[in-house]
């Protein structure tokens, strides 16, 4: 009974550890189980940390036994590696990091999820320092797609978007800098959860590019994304470029449906650059909300290359002092990026950062008009493992990058998003919808995630590999 | 008697126009005379604007005939060109502005200048686009030290020095980036207040670099900045980056005296790279305010290349354009400062901001345990015009990005500053020291001028010239 509980929602699963009606312990050793049978084709764990989840569940259950209800209670999940774990050395994906001394402390998040009652199943592989659309990484190897192990789990939270959609684990933490939530959501078929700028605490976290990363949630369920939500929120003084949220009534719930929100697709760029599937997703969803109208996104191709700016100017600065004495050991690849990122002209960033206000601006105006935005997750569905290639709008471009071209411009200035998965009849691949909201709405994006999940329209099912 | 009360500070002759004894008519004619008859040789001006001069002073006139008493009623002043005034092009030193239409309205401080009852003289020469600590100027020639006009006024607000020492008007507003007021204060032995970053609106100025510019006026008396700046200070929606300050206790007030006050003079690099005549006024003001302790300002070399850094990387952003269409019109040194800054890697400028955190927040520290620093406000007394080296501490390097070296490191993180003027023994030459407070904290730092003010240890005369 563990063994299939462990593939329903979270949600499932902590009534049943609140009732009594299973305990932690087997939903966690059912976790390890099914880790232990599938990842080793899938690469989704770096770093399983079985002895903790044991341990962990054993609290919970004694928690339980003594009257607690916990709102994760023994949920399994595990984070990607650049969270840090007490007693694991905190990859961030990198070779280099290998030398740092194991963490002295969990992430913030991580603390948020143990006081919820989850119980952690360890770290997950990812893109090297989060600069990857693929789930590739050349030291730990592909996280893989568990609806198709030839093709990518979508990074850079691969590993997180691998061992959710497999069912090792319920759900996962991940981050999300122009996409890293959303495009592994997208091709493994899963929500995902990238919040508002600035709400959810990054203390404890390996970052990338201080001014645009997000950490969120990736689950099976709409649902679920809010239970992990509203745990994940807490005023953390260790982070000090956290932002207090203004004060929002956020009835209607999430299960109380759509009315009183403004739904609207978003032309122009976001319907030109993908492929037919991306579009056919959009408006499978748009049908199913009763939407059709359409708003335009100022600009989004000039926000996509300023966040694409900001991004490799920032991360390079970063990685400054290990491009210079640690060149060799990076991924080929990451290093690249951010050797080409050291060499921009800061008069390119600082104009990006202008344009940047600019377009918060515009988006903020769009925003009056319309509560919702609908956009691709992503312009295709997961693309075989290696792909160098794609050819959108008749032109051959580098397949990389472009993964994230919707993606980009949403996350550039912060707003909400949650990825929802939508399964096209007849497809063998899931593709994903971006629910766009204003700054802080998150509820609403997610009352229209619950309410397509409600209605049969998205799904995510767990892969049968 | 307007002749002679014109080179009086702006506080006495504001009592004289409020109370009758001579009318703002007859100053703004003296004002208008002065500046005919000694600024031929001297080059302050470059848009005198004497009509709108006379149509002000006869309104304040009628105001005061009214029963109205103006703050500043009648006080002539003049502006450096990259304020707003209507009706004239603001040039920012730049021949290619020449090409703009002419302002359509007072900048925001000019109105505060004029509902206060201040006379507007004009637009003052200043360095091009305000990238200069010379005075010099290639299209509108150099504004000149009338204390030795064969020397430099310092710049880059050159004229707004030039015009109050050579005793043309009674005060002017400049602006500082990186010292812009407090260096022609320096050479040309005036008192000047550069106030806390985000204080003053800059509304209705031209930039040179948005996270560095501060506007504020230059005068011949302590009490007359505070005079002004209490006319400058206003809440204007026009400048998103004015920053609101906060409550705060300012009793004991300018007369007061500077007891409670705790004042220690900066060391280390502040007494490592200058001449002997700027220790020699540090400690002659350390003296007359009975000063013997010490305190250093931790990583003062690195705040001023990473100011450097922030400025050339932000200004060559904003002139990109320029440089692309106009080359050739620039001011051929300003334009290969800004060519070389449109090459600065933007991981450096990153780097540069993310030290900046650091040193506001050891800058913090330091004036917790000390409430005022002295520092010099130039190494040097003004330089020969035209001197493009000098040598100091053994190193010859060059003197335009020199001028600076003092005033760099605390205009970084945006601290008040008071530049006031000191006479050593026997010298033919004015120098400058910096009376640096926390921010927010003008008061503190005008009490303390105004008390060497009044002891007679700093003075500002004017020119005999």
């Amino acid at each position: 009974m563990s063994g299939e509980l462990l593939l329903r929602p979270a949600g499932e699963i902590a009534s049943a550890v609140n009732t009594g009606a299973v305990s932690a312990r087997e939903v966690a050793e059912a976790a390890i189980a099914r880790i232990e049978a599938t990842d080793g084709k899938l690469g989704a764990f770096t770093d399983p940390t079985f002895g903790r989840a044991l341990a962990e569940a054993e609290a919970v259950d004694t928690a339980v036994a003594g009257g607690a209800t916990l709102p994760l209670a023994g949920v399994p999940y595990a984070v990607k590696n650049l969270f840090d774990i007490a007693g694991v050395t905190t990859r961030a994906g990198a070779r280099i990091n290998d030398d740092h001394p194991p963490a002295k402390a969990d992430a913030t998040l991580v603390r948020q999820m143990t006081a919820a009652g989850a119980v952690m199943l360890g770290g997950l592989n990812m893109g090297e320092y989060a600069y990857d659309f693929t789930g590739e990484n050349a030291h730990h190897g592909a996280s893989l797609n568990p609806h198709d192990p030839t093709r990518m789990s979508g990074g850079s939270s691969g590993g997180s978007g691998t061992a959710v959609a497999a069912g090792m684990v319920a759900a996962s933490l991940g981050s999300d800098t122009n996409g890293s939530i959303r495009v592994p959501a997208s091709f493994c078929g899963l929500f995902g959860l990238k919040p508002t700028f600035g709400r959810l605490s990054r203390a404890g976290s390996f970052p990338f590019c201080a001014s645009l990363d997000h950490l969120g949630p990736i689950a099976r369920s709409a649902a679920d994304l809010a239970l992990i939500f509203d745990a994940l929120q807490v005023d953390d003084p260790a982070d000090p470029a956290q932002i207090r949220r203004p004060a929002l009534d956020t009835t209607p719930g999430i299960d109380d449906g759509i009315d009183g929100l403004r739904i609207a697709v978003a032309g122009g760029y976001f319907r030109e650059r993908g492929m037919p599937e991306a579009y056919a997703a959009v408006d499978h969803v748009a049908k199913a909300l009763g939407v059709d109208r359409e708003v335009v996104v100022p600009e989004a191709a000039r926000a996509r290359g300023a966040a694409y700016l900001i991004t490799t100017s920032e991360s390079s600065n970063l990685h400054l002092g290990r491009l210079r004495e640690r060149a060799a050991d990076f991924d080929p690849d990451t290093r690249g990026r951010l050797l080409s990122g050291a060499m921009v002209p800061a008069a390119w960033a600082i104009q990006a950062q202008r344009f940047r206000s600019w377009f918060r601006e515009a988006m903020r105006k769009v925003l009056e008009d319309v509560d919702i935005i609908l956009a691709p997750a992503t312009p295709f569905h997961a693309l075989k493992s290696g792909t160098k290639t794609v050819t959108l709008d008749g032109v051959e471009m580098p397949a990389r990058p472009n993964i994230g071209i919707f993606t980009q411009p949403i996350s550039f200035v912060g707003l909400p998003v949650v990825a929802v998965p939508v399964w096209l009849p007849g497809a063998a691949l899931p593709i994903g919808v971006q629910v766009v909201a204003p700054a802080w709405r998150e509820d609403w994006a997610l009352r229209v995630a619950r309410y397509l999940e409600a209605s049969g329209a998205v799904s995510a099912p767990v892969a049968n590999s």
